[in-house]
């Protein structure tokens, strides 16, 4: 992969052709995904891969986002609407686990992140997961490049109408961003052919 | 670039061996960073790349996180503390240059930016610039690991002395998460051997 030329390759695809996404694809960017780097390893969100037509049709009504229902697939990513001692003694569990430890021997890492969580408004928990799921949508744009999948991240959506249509209120999760999967319409987007625009790095970086 | 071997060998370093990142491999990340899908192509946030070791032992002090200092990098991510008009100004003068096309003709597109940031609450820009900025995080670590650099992206500081420290407050922005880059420590760090804990692929996706 050259990561450099993968990025510059992708853009916020405004047109897709009517091509599905193989499920090695899929699977590639989805394994990317639950592989992201996560604080305290807690991964507080969770994702919606939705190939079918008619939920995406719901989901997308009366939205400018076409992709919604042009593209292949639409993923879904949902963050914790709280961080709870449940989810803490779930990722306990799964270190003690994954990592051959008694979960006795974790006892000092389980107060540390309860106590934490516990310590800060529901709002500011709520604010966390979402930025932990944007650095997954951040691998999720990559890892799709890296397989020449075209990707549009959406943030213009109606929150209420997903969380409802996907019973995220039950699951304690809300819909943080979305992000639609496939295949350019090079003739049908402008934006297919046009420049990257970014600032320079010598603006975006102080070296100190 | 295999980029699933890259995210299951980095992991958040504890310690850090004395070596420098070289410019290189330094450069290749901030470019990677300032390529970083952004809203709107907004890129509503800066990066602070500190090797001064005596601002970051100032930055550090008093702080858990020893990597602040012993690594052999500190990335600063400082997000804009509201999005305003100047910002989609320079943005559309920026689209204009990089596209051959005329100011005038993008007032359309600065119209629906200018008044969509402006309809909203200054904290909810900031929390949005806040999230842009970690979809930076996440290619940043992409592209540590892909040139073999070590990196540990911490939440647990004291904003208040990086914004006094980097003059932030002058600049309308704000530090949202920093990251350390150097060469883990195998022998002082326990975590260098240990498996990655992550659910199931099958738990954290739905297939729909």
């Amino acid at each position: 992969m050259d990561l450099l030329k993968d990025l510059q390759w992708r853009y916020a695809t405004k047109a897709y052709i009517d091509k599905k996404v193989s499920d090695e694809k899929l699977d590639f960017i989805l394994e990317a995904i639950n592989l992201t780097a996560s604080s305290c390893g807690l991964q507080p969100y969770r994702v919606f891969a939705i190939e079918n037509k008619e939920i995406r049709a719901k989901l997308g009504e009366g939205s400018f986002n076409k992709q919604i229902t042009q593209a292949s697939h639409l993923l879904v990513f949902a963050a914790y609407n709280n961080v709870t001692t449940e989810h803490i003694e779930k990722l306990i569990k799964l270190v003690a686990k994954n990592r051959g430890v008694a979960e006795a021997d974790l006892k000092d890492l389980f107060t540390k992140l309860d106590s934490y969580f516990n310590s800060r408004s529901i709002e500011s928990n709520r604010h966390w997961s979402d930025k932990q799921a944007y650095i997954a949508l951040g691998t999720a744009l990559i890892a799709a490049a890296n397989v020449k999948v075209d990707a549009t991240p959406m943030e213009g959506f109606d929150p209420a109408v997903f969380d409802e249509l996907l019973g995220l209120k039950d699951k304690g999760l809300h819909t943080t961003v979305i992000l639609s999967l496939g295949f350019r319409d090079e003739t049908a987007d402008f934006l297919a052919a046009a420049p990257k625009v970014r600032i320079p790095v010598q603006e975006m970086v102080t070296m100190i």
